[in-house]
Parts: C-alpha cells; structure tokens; sequence
C-alpha cells in the first residue's frame, strides 16, 4: 500500500492545480527576492564612499516588509503564500503539505531566487551580487541562533495569520508578515544579514559564487520554523476539532 | 454590424458613467505624478551638495508607495484605478475594458501627469523637472527589461487585488498595489529609475522638454503589462466560469 | 421659525452626544500636532549641525502618516475623525455638520493644538517650536496654491472614505488618509511647509510668536477642501439616493 | 468568602487557557523587545562616527511600528495582546482582568524583556546594551509628563481598537496601535527615549546593569495608561449596555 500511496501523492503533487501552485511560489519567490537583493545593489550604488549609512538599514528593512507582504498576498490563494522554504519545512513537518508537493515548493522557490538574482545581475551590468555576511566578532553558531530567532517570528506568524480562528484579523495576514520581515532586518542586519530565508540566500550566493556561511542561512531558519510551528499548533493555539485544519484553506492566509 | 457596434461603443464611452471614470483617473494619475516627481524635486532641494544619498531612495519609494495606494484607492470604485496606462492597456488587452474608453483613460492619465509637473514647476518656481533617467553603464535594452519586469510585477498585482475570487483579501489590493510599488523603486530607482508608469514618465519629459529614452519607459512596461494579464488570466489563477469576470467590478478592485 | 431653527441646532450642539465629539477631535488633534511638531523638533535635536538632510523629509512623512491614520481612527466612530479645521469646514459647506458644531469642532481642533505646542516646549525645555515656512523662492500665492492642491487631495480621500458604496474598502479609510498626508508631505515640504492643517499651523505660530504667512495656511487648505467636497458629492461620485448621506455615519469612515 | 473568592480567582490565572495566555504574552514581548532595542543595537553598529543622524529616529520609529502591530496581532485571540504592563495595569484598574492575572502578565512581560535583552547580547557578542536615557536639559519630571503623554495616547488607541462598536474597523487595531507607537518615537525618542513599555525599558536596564531614570519609564506610563483607560469608557465612548464588555473578547483586539 505504501507505493501506491505514495505515487498517489506524488500524482497529487504535478496535478494542475499543483503545478500553478508551483507557479505562483515562483513568481512570489522572484518579486520577494528581486526586491530584496535588488534594494541591497541600489543602496551599494547610490553611496559615493564606503561608509556605512544607518539608511542602508531603513531601505533593506522597507524592501524586506514591501516585497514580503505583496509576495504572500498575490500567492495566497492559489499556493498559501510560503515564498520562503522554512515556512514549506514547517508546514510539510505538522501535515499540512505532503512531502512531494514541498519538495516541488523548495525548487520553485530557490530557481526564482536564482533567476531573480541572475536577472539583477544582467540587467544592471553589476559585477557584484551582495550576499549575506556575518560580522566578524559574531561566531557561525551565534549567528545561527540569531537567525533562527527571528525565521521563528516570521513563521509563528505565518501560522498565527493562516489560522481560520482569526475572524477578521486573517485577512492582515500577509502585512502582519511583511512587518514582522521589516522589523526583524531591522535588528539583526548588521549582524548575521537579516535573512530568514534559505532560498534568498542561496540564489545569492550561487550567483555570487560565494558559499562562505550558507548553513548559517539553512540550519538556524529550519529549525526556528520547525519549533515555531510546532509550538503553535500544539501548545499555544491547538486546535480543538480536526475539521478547523481544513478550514484554513479557504480564506485563510499562509496556509 | 461592426460600424454600428464601434459607434455603440464609442457611445457608451462618453456616457455621464464613462466620464465620471475619466475625471477619477484624472485626478488619481495627477494625485500619484505630483507625489512622485515632487518627492523627487524636494529631495533634490533638500541637499546641501550633490552626492547620492541613500535617504532619497527612500523618499521615492515612500511616495510611490503611499501615493500610489492612495490613488488607486480613491478611484477604485468609480473608474477601477488604473492610474497607470500599462495598467489600462493590460486591461484592454484582457477584453475587461474596450478600446475607445482605454484611449479615454491613457489621455487622462497624460493629461494629468502633465498638469501636475506643469503646476509643480510653477508653484515652486523651479527651473528643472527631473526625468527618469538610466545609469551610465546599463544600455536601453537593459533598462527595458528591468522596468518590464518592475511592471509586470506591478500589473500582477493588480489582477490578483480585482480577483473577486480573493475573498476578504481583495479590500487590501490597494494597499498592497503600493507596497510593489515601493519595493520595485527600491530595487530599481538607482537603476532604471524604476517609473513603472508610461504616464509619469511622460509627464515629466513633456514639462522638462528631454525625451532621452522614452522608448524605456512605454515598451518594457507595456510589455511587463500585457504579459502578466495573460498569465495571470489563463495559467496561474483562470476563471471557471465566465460570470466570474462580471462579479470583479463589483466590490473589487483594480478593474 | 429661523431663530428657534437656530437654538435648537444650537441645542444639539452643546448635547452630550455631541461634546464627546468635541472632547475625541481634542485628542485626536492633539496626538496628530503633538506627533507632528514634535517629529520636527526631534529631528532637529538629532542633527549635529545644521545642514539639511533629505532623512528629516522621511520623519516628517512618517510622523505625518502614523499621526494622521492613528488620529482620524481613534475618532472615526465618535466626531467622524475629522482632526484638521479644513475638513470640517468641507463638511459644514456640504451641509453634513451644523455650523455651530463645525465652529465647535475648530475650537477644540485649535486649542488642542496649541495645547500640544505648548506641552513640547515645555516638557522638552526647548526655546523654539518650529513653524511652517515657505522656501525664499516662493510667493506666497505660489504656497497657496501649494497647499491647496495637497489639502483637496487630503479631503477628496476623506469623502472618498466616507462614502458607504465603498463596501469593504470604507474600513481602509484611516490608513489611507494618513498615506495622502506622508505622501503630501513628501512632495512639497521642502518647498511651503506641507501643513495641509491650518489648525497645527495654527498652534505652532502661537506658540512660537511667529505669525508669518499665516495667510498661506488658511486661505489654500480652506478653498481646496471647499473645492474637494463640492466636486466629490456633485460631479465624481453623486448620490442617486438621499438617504446614503445619512447611511454614512454608520461604520463609515471621515464623516 | 473573600478568601474563597480570591482562591477561585487565582484558579482561574492558572488554568490551562490562562497559562496558554501568558505564553502568548511571553512571545509577543520577546519580539516587541528583541525588535525594538535590537535595532538601536543596530543603528549603532552601522555607524562609523559617533555623530547622531536622524535616520536613526527613522530607524527606531519604523522597528517600533512594525514589532508593535505584529506582537499585538499574534497574541490578539489568545492574550488580548497587551504587550506591555502598562496597559495590563489599565485592563486591572478597569476590571478587565483580574489582578492575579494581571500579575502573572506583568511577570511574563518582564521575563521575556530580560530574555531577549540578554540574546540580543550574547548572540552579537556586544558588551554594551542600549537603554532609555533622557536629554540633559531635561527634568526627570518633564521626562515623565512626556512619556505619560505618549503612553496615554498609546493606550487609548488600544481601548479604542478594541471596542466592540468600531464594526469593521476593529481588525485595523493592531495596525494602528503599531502605527501610534511609531508617530510617538518619531515625536519624542530624542528626548526622552520614547519607551511607552516599562517592560523594554526594564529589561534593557537589568542587562545593561544601569537603572538611571527608570522611575520615568514606570512612573509616566503607568499614570498615563490610567488616565486613557479611566477617560475612554466613562467619558468619551460610554458603554450603554453592560454586555458590550463581554462582546470585546469575540473577535475584538487589545482586550
């Protein structure tokens, strides 16, 4: 039964309605990664010397809560919005996405923040696409911490805006999302980037050719979003019946 | 028949309706090219010497941001706040409004981007207009692209805010129609200018008497534009039913 | 019959119905101008000397935007949120407020705000509060006009937003209020001030003794929210009915 | 059977819904403050100088905003979303919750400050953690006026969104809440912090090992959140019937 189930789901995973899924992811994940890097090669562009500029933070962190909150809310409804692979891990973790299907996600996502990137790239005639760094007094470890710190808020929102509890509230979802983004870049970008987002991170990096700290952007955002999920559907806001699970898929956001 | 049908339709273009539509659009365009291209004039006044300054990306993204979801706001119910002839000429393309209204909508958007640089220049007594330009480095065709790209994310959005198949979520397509605005001018205005806007960019050459790459900014966003009609109307998101398209102009937006 | 009219709209004026509306428009107006010229004067404690910086344009949009928004929701249900003498004096010419409680409102809309100057001058232990000012180039007509285009672009949003046959984007009425107001500011503070508010141009010249071109913030702000009150009902969205002027005090937004 | 009474209320603050209440409270403070002095950790790393520039009031107002409205809406169904004891103590003195609740919110807001306080420096390997600081020209009196001021408005604008009357407007309350924090920081951070949060002010002091002032920061918000609490349900918007208190509690925000 278990190869049979499991071709079935994979049948469920590149039905049409799966695959504009995958579409949607794409285009999202392109808006959300364009804007994002994009922003970082402007802010480099407009700065006659090297200083740093406190307003560098206000543009990075205005691109982060803009572009995120338009990602989710055009997808919303066809994909549930992730635009970012530690939300798909979080839901594929708690079942509310099969195993195929998010792995089709994962691809969707880091091939548009690869194109997004080599777009850029080409486009601008840059010879340089900014990746994430860490600054240099911080360690790998403390900066893993940090990230999954913040993918944490970002996902415990995606959880708390998707659930059909909410009543009205759902429909801020994906703003409430983009602000949670803006404000975390807000606290942590000079430190360890501000990512939050393995796929943004890696579309950079691959384009960049610059590896240096990538499970820094891996390992502290899955497992943010992991505990993340698993303390809301469990221990803050479990579900009393079955059925409400469902029930976030129509209207709801993030989900 | 098809001489009848095209005075039929010309006629319902200059029904009290049809106008009423125009006056909106007139006024939305002139409300968004005043805010941008002022924001621009005042951020140019603001500095004491010439360099770059990374705060003035965020003055324009502001104001695209915040102009933009205004204008589309006030119009949305009266002529569907395009504010943008990329906008309407997405939406001319689609069947959604005919062709003798669409030409009344791109001449009152000009005419509005026009009379707002005109009463800008003279109300501050100012010897320049700015017009978008593109960086040194980048050729025309670069540009185009970049813009088309800006723009196709622009008009997505826009199609994906008038879904009436969005539920509580199509109330924030104005705000969200500005939140992609900001985000693609902090991505591109170092670049391309990230105008977006045939209108705007019009406006402003018009006033300044300095056409240099105009094709930059109809092509690539007419382009972006029609491209994101169709797929948003045909892959990513296609309609059951027909009367689903009737159910847009009521309560929705961006149609 | 007209004196006893007279007194009895005189009467309803002085209700307690309608003194809770003077005490919400106090309070809102005090936060809108306590926010306002406060983000003034903390821009200019923050700049070590006195050349001007393009991010005290972006403080002043926010402050203007946050305060505004914040100001007109807090209120909305209570007085209709007005917080500005311009719409107030829009919304008596069209007859949707009496004009003893219209001079009611612009009392407690200039008390506040010289209440909310006097208290950041003294709390602050400062020896200027900033007032509007018009750049050198400017003639005072020229600010006039100025101010008028900003101020009917602020009203026309107000009546937009209060219009019933808005359905679910009537809610959004407050924020995007606020976004006409940062987007404004953006555009023409550098050149006549931005006020758009004749009552917090008001409490800064009282309290900074400094009463130049006072003129200019009456005068434009007063004719343009004329202007928007009588084009919006007339010309650009009419009522067919008379009784949807009384149904917008109910969840209704601006009025 | 006051005893009684007193034990049966504080079985209620433990019980399983209660606890979930505080835990919502624990991670709604922890963003709020991880966001908020986290960016001032930020803007201070960004700078090559020592000299202040007002992008970092941007900086703190736009981190202020948007931590706020995404901390008050996560928690919103489950804890009300009070994020800050000043209002707990508003919602006690009204008698919306009880006080041993309202204690063991106090507890749970204190501890997720210091805790955030203390990753925040330990992650960045920082030796230095920002505190609220008044202006020298300043009394500590004064101080205390303004920020009783700010938290006044704070306040009220939470007893505003949460009043189940507002209809459709009741789901911006979070946003709103957001955006006044923002307009206050913007008003008086240069002054006198701009904390409005006892809490944030409280843990930055115990990690930072310095309580200058910190009366200022309890003394002014506690003070102002009474007054807003007391003002707007006995004198601004008076319930009529006594069952619209329980109705706040369904779908409304703050409360």
């Amino acid at each position: 039964m278990a190869p049979t189930s499991l071709s079935a789901r994979f049948g469920q995973s590149v039905s049409p309605d799966a695959l504009r899924s995958y579409l949607a992811e794409f285009i999202s994940t392109f808006l959300y990664v364009f804007c994002v890097v994009g922003s970082t090669m402007a802010s480099q562009k407009m700065m006659i010397n090297s200083a740093a500029d406190p307003s560098n933070l206000v543009i990075a962190a205005l691109a982060n809560a803009f572009a995120l909150s338009s990602a989710v809310y055009i997808a919303a409804n066809i994909s549930g919005g992730h635009v970012n692979p530690a939300v798909t891990f979080s839901m594929a973790l708690g079942g509310r996405i099969s195993v195929p299907t998010a792995l089709f996600y994962w691809f969707s996502q880091m091939l548009a923040a690869v194109m997004a990137c080599i777009l850029l790239r080409i486009s601008t005639v840059s010879t340089h696409v900014p990746t994430y760094t860490i600054t240099s007094e911080m360690t790998g470890f403390g900066a893993s911490i940090l990230e999954g710190v913040l993918t944490f808020a970002l996902v415990y929102t995606v959880y708390a805006a998707g659930d059909p509890r909410r009543g009205p509230l759902g429909a801020f979802g994906p703003l409430t999302i983009g602000f949670v983004a803006g404000a975390n870049v807000l606290a942590a970008a000079p430190f360890s980037g501000g990512s939050m987002n393995p796929a943004c991170a890696f579309g950079a990096a691959i384009v960049a050719g610059s590896f240096g700290n990538q499970a820094v952007y891996w390992v502290g955002p899955l497992v943010g979003a992991a505990v993340a999920g698993v303390l809301y559907d469990n221990v803050v806001f479990p579900s009393q019946a079955s059925d409400s699970i469902t029930g976030i898929s129509e209207g709801g956001v993030g989900v």
